[in-house]
C-alpha cells in the first residue's frame, strides 16, 4: 500500500568532496530529487503545483550517513510519503547501493514540509490534492 | 563557558532556489563552514587534522528552517561543540538574521561526527586533541 | 565518425536560483556529468582512470547560455571529444531542450583538460589510452 | 580609474571535490559573489535591481584554472566591470592566493550579462543606471 518511488542514478563527481565520498549537503539535493519524482509518479508534478500557487518548502530535514558513498557508485533512492497532515507532508528516503549483493543502506532521511502560498503564508492544499495524496501514504518502510 | 564561534556572511545568489529563498541543502554547507571556523578558533584547524590523518565525516545531520532567508540577507551563524565523546563530536548551530531588531532565528541544526582515519575506520583522536576539546564543550545554547 | 554521447535528465530544483532558471555554475556540473558518461561509453571510466593515477582537471571552461532552462525541463546533453592532444583533451557540449519541436539549444560549451598525476604534475597518458581516444575524436558538431 | 572590488574569503570544504582542490563549477559561484559585492560597492545592490525589475542573467562565462586551489586557502578575488554596453555588461575576475609571497594567480575569468526584465525580455537599463556604471568601467587589468 502507498506509493514508493524508486529512482536510480550515479554519484556525480561534483557531489564528492576531498574526503573522497559524497559531500553531506548533497544528500538533501538527492532527497529533493526523490520527492520531485515521487510527486510526478503521484500525478502531482511539483512544477504544476508551483504554477498553481502551492509551494512545499522544507521545514525540517534529517539525514543519517550510514556508509561511504563514492563517485560513480550506482544508487537506488526509495522515496515514500510517510505522513500527510492538513497542511504538511513528511517524506522518508532510503538510499541503497546498487550493483552489490544485499543493497546495503547508505543514507536514511526524512524531510518535513508545509504547504504555503507564494507569499510564504501557511495554507491548506485544495481538497482534491489531499484526496489524491491520502491513499498514497506509506507510513512504514516495509509497507 | 565553552567556545561559541560567531561567523557573519551574506546569503549568496547561488544559494537560493526558485522559491526565492535559501535552498535547503545549502544550510548544511553553512554548518560545515561554521564548524571549520569553530575548529580554527579552537586552534585545531581542520586542514591540519586531515593532514595528520584524522577525519570528521558527518554521521547525522539535522536542520530546522524557521524563517525564510533571502538573497543578500546578512546572517550570523553561531557554532558550538555540544558534545565530545571518545570518538565522536556533536556541533550545534543557530543562524539568526543580522541587521534587524532581536535577530530572529532562521535556522537551528546539529551534526554528529565520528573520528575516522584515512581509510574510514573509526579511531580515537590523540589524547591531546581530546584534552584541547573538553573545556570547549558548550552543552547548552545559553552557556 | 567519433563518439557523441547523449545523456538525458531533468533540471533539478536545487539547480535553479531565484531568477527561476538554471543557476549558471550548475551548467559546468552538467558538463562534468556529460564527460563522465562519455568516458564510460568510450570504455575509459573516469573512476578507473583515477584509481590508476591519471587525473583530468579542468584547465579552462566556457559556457554560453542561449535560452532559459527551467526546473523540470527535460534536457538532452550531447558530449563529444573535440581534440585529443599529447597531454590534453577538449570536450564540447551542447544541451538542447527535449519534448518540444526542433530541440532548441540551451547551452553550448567546452572544457579543456590536462592529464596530471596524483601530485598535479603534467604527464602523458599511457600509449593505449591515447590509441583508444584517437578514433573517438569528433572535431565538428555535425560529424 | 574604474572600480575594482577586492573580496577575501577562504575555500570552503563543500567547494572541493575528490581531486582535493576547488571543484571547477564553484569558480562561477565565486564570480557571482564577486559581482554581487562589486555592485554593492557601486551603490547598485543587485537585490534592489531585481526588486525594481532589472535582472542580469549570465549570457556567457569563461574561467581559466591556473593553479590548484585547496580547502581553506585564503583567496583574494578582484572583480571589475570591463565593459558596459547599452544593454549588456562584462565583468572580469582574477583570484589570487593570499598569505604567500607574490600572490600567485589561481583563476582568471569573465562573464557577459544582458539586462532583462522579469519575463526574460532584453531591456535597456534606466539612464541613471547607465550613468552610474559608465565611470566605473575598468577595461584593463592594470588600470
Amino acid at each position: 500500500m502507498g506509493l514508493v518511488h524508486l529512482q536510480t542514478f550515479r554519484v556525480r563527481y561534483a557531489e564528492t568532496d576531498q574526503m573522497g565520498a559524497l559531500s553531506s549537503p548533497r544528500a538533501l539535493e538527492w532527497f529533493e530529487f526523490g520527492r520531485t519524482e515521487w510527486l510526478r509518479a503521484a500525478d502531482l508534478p511539483y512544477s504544476r503545483m508551483e504554477t498553481e500557487g502551492l509551494f512545499l518548502p522544507v521545514v525540517e530535514a534529517n539525514c543519517r550517513y550510514l556508509r561511504r558513498v563514492r563517485f560513480d557508485d550506482p544508487i537506488i533512492l526509495r522515496t515514500r510519503l510517510s505522513q500527510a497532515g492538513r497542511a504538511s507532508l513528511r517524506f522518508d528516503y532510503e538510499a541503497v547501493l546498487d550493483g552489490v549483493p544485499d543493497h546495503p543502506q547508505v543514507l536514511l532521511g526524512w524531510t518535513l514540509h508545509a504547504f504555503v502560498d507564494a507569499n510564504g503564508q501557511l495554507m491548506r492544499p485544495p481538497a482534491e490534492t489531499r484526496c489524491q495524496l491520502r491513499p498514497l501514504v506509506s507510513p512504514d518502510p516495509a509497507s
